[in-house]
């Protein structure tokens, strides 16, 4: 199968969904589109992208189907739900889930396609929603190596770092990873700008003179000026940040590792979100800080 | 007063002072050393430094004295202990503590030197051994501006980074903020490579994979590949990581300022000094992760 040749089945075009497809069709991929919204569709429609009844309807229509929603019972649906993937698909087909979700399921849902003699390709990304706008994604891939490498030119459509790690499961291990690392680091960062406050700093300064040592983080170097002008706009959303690590502290307690920094996290992120702040960015989680200090961190 | 026509007293003479007394030397300086120990004044005596007998033989003899030693007590001790700076110090002498200590600390003490005529500069520094030899440590600094800016050749014979942060205890502040992101981003590195590790996944590659966007840090770009080879050889020691989390802690608590994840951190630094392994690098924070998950993250 070579990938330049075939229509490509896209699934899911949300904010991170609908820039992706946007960058496949410029690259002049072929696509059959469904989106449970018909209205998001029309605009690549225009373009030429033929438009799926169903999930089913993709899969009688193209043999690669990319699937970017937001959860596991999503991507369950897509697949095994009534009109789904599963009741049409034909053999040698690859799913390729850029969704993160859960790399127990994930295998579960290889094996289904396995059995049909299909794959399934997970393929988180890292990037936000700039990084699929510019085509700058990172892409973090597990799955069968022979379906991998065919859906490289994809790939490399939608992303720039993109690394295959290992069998199915293994991509969503990887964001997974990258969600401990970056919800641990964001709240250093918090502590850290909250203690600067409530000790009179100048936090710019503060910023400046730790920024360029040991403590240097990309969450401190990029969201720790926006905290402290007040811009909390969201490169990525509390909301879907929380949705993330739930995936890590369920994959965690399954393995019976304990996680207390991400967990601590977790919890900061959830007394934002009960106050309605869940579509703000991560860099929000000073907030949760601020709350408990009686401070705020701006300049 | 021109600092470089001035001897400068040096008093500490450990695996950092050591190293940037040298500096000071190699630039032309003329130093007047004290060390509790005396034979690690041998070096920098056959280089033609003058060894000065206590603290207060040092403030006879130079009008500029700097001090790098452990904690508050010690700095403590050089000034108002028996033989102490303050029994023979000169008017508009200045005294350079670039030791991480309380900024409390730092500010009473300040206040003593005020009362003589004289000036306290805290200058803690980042960069560890290495920044030391070099000459590239950052100094963070606070104290009265004037006095600052007569010392600057000294801060530039020995580090790159100087930033000047404010008020007396400004720098001070600022390293404890330094240390509070530098351990809560070890931690989330820890989380993660055991995380990862008991996923199964193939270290390096996921190293690889996240290092380069939104889940990067120093940390994590410099010390999970060391950990993930069993290199725990020092870049700062793990029981001086501990001394400085301790005054982040007492000075967050005098402040009432919650640091949960800071102070996690440092719980699972005590299990690892409980060990005996104070001499480690921090980077073998991930071995307490590594005892309550039973896996180890090495390739």
């Amino acid at each position: 199968m070579d990938v330049k040749k075939e229509k490509i089945g896209f699934i899911g075009l949300g904010i991170m969904g609908l820039p992706m497809a946007r960058n496949l069709m410029k690259d002049g991929f072929e696509l059959v589109v469904y989106n449970r919204t018909r209205s998001k569709c029309t605009e690549l429609e225009e373009k030429g992208a033929i438009i799926a009844n169903n999930p089913a309807d993709v899969a009688t229509n193209a043999k690669v189907i990319i699937t970017m929603v937001t959860d596991s019972p999503d991507v369950q649906e897509l697949l095994l739900g009534e009109e789904g993937i599963m009741e049409t698909i034909q053999k040698d087909s690859i799913v390729i889930d850029m969704s993160t979700i859960s790399p127990k399921i994930t295998k579960e849902l290889n094996a289904e396609l396995n059995s049909k003699g299909c794959y399934m390709i997970d393929a988180p990304v890292s990037g936000g929603s700039w990084g699929a706008i510019e085509g700058t994604l990172s892409i973090m891939i597990g799955g069968a190596k022979s379906a991998y490498e065919r859906c490289v030119p994809l790939f490399e459509s939608m992303g720039k770092n993109i690394i295959y790690t290992g069998e199915s499961g293994m991509g969503q291990t990887t964001k997974l990873v990258n969600q401990i690392l970056v919800a641990g680091t964001m709240n250093a960062v918090a502590e850290a700008l909250v203690f600067a406050a409530k000790s009179g700093a100048d936090l710019e300064k503060t910023i400046d003179a730790v920024g360029g040592g040991a403590a240097a983080s990309w969450q401190l170097n990029n969201l720790a000026p926006r905290i402290v002008k007040g811009d909390f706009d969201p490169g990525f959303m509390i909301k879907l940040q929380q949705k993330d690590l739930r995936l890590v502290i369920e994959t965690a307690q399954a393995m019976n590792v304990p996680i207390p920094g991400t967990s601590l996290a977790s919890q900061m992120f959830a007394s934002l979100l009960s106050k309605g702040l869940g579509d703000e960015g991560t860099q929000a989680l000073v907030k949760a800080y601020e709350t408990l200090a009686g401070v705020e961190a701006r300049t």
